[in-house]
């Protein structure tokens, strides 16, 4: 049973990484092509680029694993009796707007409801995370947490003040993060790959939905580092917003305390 | 006298991008490998890359133009009796240090004072623009601002609510920042770059040195937009720490009222 256990997760694995490409032909294609945009009711730009790269990877999923789940940004949810693939075509839209080469897509994907999978897709960059039981990866090569065991130590990531629409949110925070080395905005889903490879150590975010996060988890989590919500607590489809990752479990549990 | 001078210009803008290809080759060896920082009294992070990088480009310059002037954000003044070079090794410590990419080397070539030709390298992204009386380019091409002319549709930048020291420059940036399209954080001296090609519109900041602005000007007007302090005056090595560009003259105006 493991053994085809572990295949079945090798091939989620390759075909995670063909939408993946697929996601990058297509927001090459848009990206700085788009001038015009639009915006949603949530105040969150959207191009016509977001809806044709989930709709590819829509129809890629349909037609290979027609029984499972899918729920994306645009298109929303589709039941299904297997796995769920979890879809965010582009995130950081407003850097996509704005010739930003640090979009993403996420692609995440879940049995019985824990991402066992997940994708950080960084198409103008061309740099891949993929995280898995069977580790994390860089553009193929190994990728790990920092050692950064205390927040004095820590370099801290978060997208925006925009994105912490309680005020004692961002306090919490903001008290934080001034006790840190450093600390830098912007980044969105980027920020969480930079903590798989080492190069910061926190990230602490407080309005990221489902299709954000979830495939964060497996990138983060297998390469060493842990990510819950701000009380603790494992990231799954009905997790609220707040998000921490952390490279260390020490880290993870300081940074907790002091947010608390 | 004119053609002499065209030529004189040709000579530098080609000389200039040596000093961005040694920059890039430098910082590329040390980007993503440097995971130990100290804190400057400033409480900017630098790394020896810095050194290394503005070292290499002073030592290019020392021996093509023994008679410029160099101004170096590590290695201070050296006065000369021709043009000045104003050199920042790597704007974007914060980008460096987190292995984000979105450091660059900035490079001003000055004359009587006045920033002629600028260079906005970005060696991780393998990005350049080029500014001059010729015209602005982005690798290679040619580099426009877009025709923006109000906040209410324009793309606001700034690098960091943190480089605000004053809360009331903090307040006047938000108050007309929250009328934009949109606005985003995080990009330093790429945001001048992004502007000076059409993906953004509006940029402002208020704690810039000298080192960090003058190679932005030239790549900024020549592309069609407008950069100067907050009071509208034009930036010099004696300008003060806040910046503001924009794509059009229109746009420059009506973001100068609001900040005021």
């Amino acid at each position: 049973v493991e053994n085809s256990q572990h295949a079945a997760v090798t091939e989620i694995i390759a075909f995670a990484a063909e939408l993946a490409d697929e996601a990058r032909k297509h927001s090459s294609a848009y990206f700085r092509n788009v001038m015009e945009f639009e915006r949603k009711a949530d105040e969150s730009p959207v191009t016509i680029a977001d809806k044709a790269i989930e709709g590819a990877m829509r129809a890629l999923i349909e037609e290979r694993y027609p029984d499972h789940g899918i729920f994306g940004e645009e298109t929303g949810f589709t039941a299904g009796d297997g796995g769920l693939w979890v879809l965010d075509p582009i995130d950081g839209t407003k850097s996509f707007l704005t010739g930003m080469p640090l979009y993403g897509t996420l692609i995440a994907y879940l049995e019985s409801s824990a991402p066992l999978v997940g994708v950080i897709e960084m198409p103008a960059l061309a740099e891949r995370w993929i995280g898995s039981p069977s580790g994390t990866t860089f553009n193929g090569r190994v990728s790990r947490t920092s050692t950064c065991r205390s927040v004095a130590e820590a370099r801290v990531y978060t997208s925006s003040p925009d994105f912490f629409p309680s005020p004692d949110d961002w306090q919490r925070f903001d008290r934080l993060s001034r006790m840190a080395a450093l600390r830098r905005f912007g980044g969105d889903c980027y920020q969480y790959a930079l903590l798989a490879s080492g190069y910061c150590d926190l990230v602490i975010e407080a309005s990221l939905l489902p299709y954000d996060f979830l495939a964060l988890v497996p990138v983060v989590e297998n390469a060493g580092g842990v990510i819950t919500d701000w009380g603790g607590s494992p990231l799954t489809v009905n997790s609220g917003e707040h998000v921490i990752a952390a490279a260390t479990p020490w880290l993870h549990e300081q940074a907790l305390r002091l947010l608390g």
